[in-house]
């Protein structure tokens, strides 16, 4: 078998069979296939795309090209979640606890931050002593005593995906539908889900801008989920403007101890309880979405979900204290507010530029290496919908640097001020299954 | 300017600038972009296309990359001949006499061949002594004494070109018109003509398979030649069985020496006279292609195309009394016959096939680094349309080694043999100017 036989084959509109997508895979993490082919690949799949077939398959060699995670240690139907990222996304913070405190076992393995998107590891890391790396038996067993534990991502963790991933990102091949969900869906193979359940970002702060896009990748996730025996199930929810108010990472840690309590903002509840609904679901907890959101809103209010994150904080190291008094977290030195200069209704929070802003206060990375601040980050106190005066606070910008006025001035730009109450978008598009 | 951006235009549709092509090829040839970023822009230029600005500033960037060379001291318009390639083409060796003779000076720099196909200079160097490298002034020199001089291709000749065409080798990205067309005009401009003819093959010993795509091709450098205001035009001729009835090196020059005396195949003659013909009109001597054909059939049998051929052997060390005795080019051992085994008429003679069948006797190169043997080839006795009875001699192959079986049954599989006579198929299918 010859490569450029593959990629003719590809640009030809013939389709790719499992033996030919394993040997490409394989060929390319042994380093026997050069980038140079690769890259030509990616970019016949970019104009021919791939079949479903393909596509489950491309998924499975993946996900097959390093090391892949037993959960048979846990008891119980291990369901995963995934976003694919966004800004202000302190999700998992809050469903996991939640799905744990229904009895199901969530073994997470989430990812760091790059560009204008956070990462749940960072988050979780503004916490003092929180120990992001255990040994596998200890996460086993963490998961099996509190029902959830969550590690960084094992470096060899489908490699073919990490090296394809930096190719295309060089080569304008990302866009690409087959490319993405087997990219996404090949890592939760490899780290051991039973059942997926994904949050597919849309709008202006997510990579999917329209929610058709969003439609067409989350149909192909479902049927790669189908055709390898995982049951997936993906939520389309809105990205438009940042969700909930606070974005960086000792804030969102905050902001998702708020909402355990019983608070926070009622669109991030909402998405929250809707993902922890269907992962429940998905592990067999409850036998229906409406027995399970009702349960789950229980478990909220009454407790058991703040519990369970103590537990988990208090288990992988980390200060329990700051589960009472938040005010433990790293704070900024700097509290600076951001005024309206019109009057009128919000009509958009571009959720992109307060990603950017967040980054350039330190709270992410705008290349792999460089480091992070955990306490800096914005809070935004108006969000789309809320009617605004002149001189009101939008936002308060948490800085450790003098400067902060380029940052006031992005702020300011992400807000669409305008005459008229907009109509409201619901935080949940679809469910796709 | 990133590179990234410029495949992601070219992916989406959006035209590249000049100052973007030059910036892609530049970085490509100076090593700055890499070849994983080069085969991702060769893909999206096969799916994409390119419009006639922009495949004539990729065909000056190319042209720009390495050497160019000055034909300045040369009196009158440089003419400069290509053929996209076949078997058992010696055009070259009858064409380029008879233009000189003519008057029309040919300054030719000519390849080596590779797989199924000859080159020029691999013929030319069977005669002993000939020098296929001259010192630059000699070969001016030599062009104003004799109007003819004929060198290799220097190393450093259109370098972005040879780098490109070894990648699109390995990455399915060979057959897209505007590369292919790019490609061939950047070394006949690097080289310094004035005026360009191509002798475009069809059929199944050639590149281009259908006349479509032939006529596609052609079109395109004829427009890049209008653009970069160099008189092009492309003749489209018949490659579906070989050309004339030699393929091997001293086969092919003594063949052509043949013709030149007034003798050899109609079809070969034919087409040398029509690309003779538009050479000489495109280079003044005559002002319209019928007084240009009448003409050179004179030279031809005046003998002046054979003197000039002489002169130019001479005049490169060549023994020039294998002009006179053929015999005395190099001669293979052993004359082995192929016997029809059935009666009728031939209707095709595989070109591609007779050509891999002379290349493993010895006469190309499967490799390019593999040595060339100038004495062996195959004669072909009976060509389309010959009536054939069972026994008859259909070829002669002329070996240097004891095993010659295989060799023999390539030939007889290369020869369809049927019932009725084919019809005729013109040698010169259609001009592109």
């Amino acid at each position: 078998m010859r490569m450029v036989d593959l990629i003719q084959n590809k640009r030809d509109g013939v389709r790719l069979t499992r033996e030919q997508l394993y040997f490409a895979i394989q060929g390319y993490t042994k380093g026997e296939i050069p980038d140079y082919q690769m890259s030509a690949m990616a970019m016949a799949i970019y104009f021919q795309g791939m079949d479903e077939e393909e596509i489950a398959d491309l998924t499975m060699a993946m996900a097959n090209s390093g090391d892949t995670v037993s959960l048979a240690g846990i008891r119980g139907v291990k369901v995963d979640k995934h976003s694919t990222g966004g800004v202000g996304d302190k999700t998992s913070l809050i469903v996991v606890p939640l799905v744990a405190a229904a009895g199901v076992p969530v073994a997470k393995m989430s990812g760091r931050g790059l560009g204008h998107t956070g990462g749940t590891v960072d988050k979780l890391e503004s916490i003092s002593g929180f120990r992001i790396e255990l040994p596998s038996e200890q996460f086993i067993r963490n998961v099996n005593d509190n029902k959830m534990a969550l590690v960084g991502q094992s470096g060899n963790l489908a490699p073919a995906d990490k090296q394809l991933y930096a190719l295309r990102d060089v080569t304008a091949t990302v866009n690409s539908i087959p490319l993405i969900a087997s990219s996404i869906m090949s890592k939760k193979i490899a780290s051991g889900a039973d059942a997926i359940v994904l949050d597919v970002k849309v709008g202006s702060g997510a990579f999917m801008k329209s929610l058709e896009e969003a439609e067409q990748l989350a149909a192909t996730m479902v049927s790669i989920g189908k055709s390898l025996n995982r049951k997936t199930i993906a939520v389309l929810s809105d990205m438009n403007e940042p969700l909930g108010t606070e974005v960086g990472n000792a804030l969102e840690v905050a902001e998702a101890i708020e909402v355990l309590r019983g608070g926070g903002e009622a669109r991030l509840k909402e998405i929250c309880l809707v993902l922890a609904a269907h992962m429940t679901v998905a592990g067999g907890a409850y036998p229906s979405f409406e027995k399970a959101r009702e349960a789950l809103e229980g478990i909220l209010e009454s407790g058991q979900g703040l519990a369970t994150f103590r537990k988990f904080v208090e288990a992988q190291g980390g200060d329990p204290g700051i589960v009472d008094d938040p005010g433990l977290l790293p704070q900024a030195a700097l509290q600076i507010s951001v005024r309206a200069e019109k009057e009128g209704y919000v009509q958009a929070v571009d959720a992109e530029s307060i990603g950017v802003a967040a980054m350039l206060l330190g709270a992410g990375r705008a290349r792999k290496e460089d480091a992070i601040d955990y306490s800096v980050g914005i809070s935004l106190r108006k969000k789309v919908g809320d009617p605004v005066r002149f001189g009101d606070v939008l936002a308060v910008i948490h800085s450790n640097k003098d400067q902060n006025q380029d940052i006031s001035g992005k702020i300011l730009d992400a807000y669409t001020i305008g005459e008229d109450r907009p109509d409201e978008v619901p935080v949940v598009h679809r469910v796709v299954q």
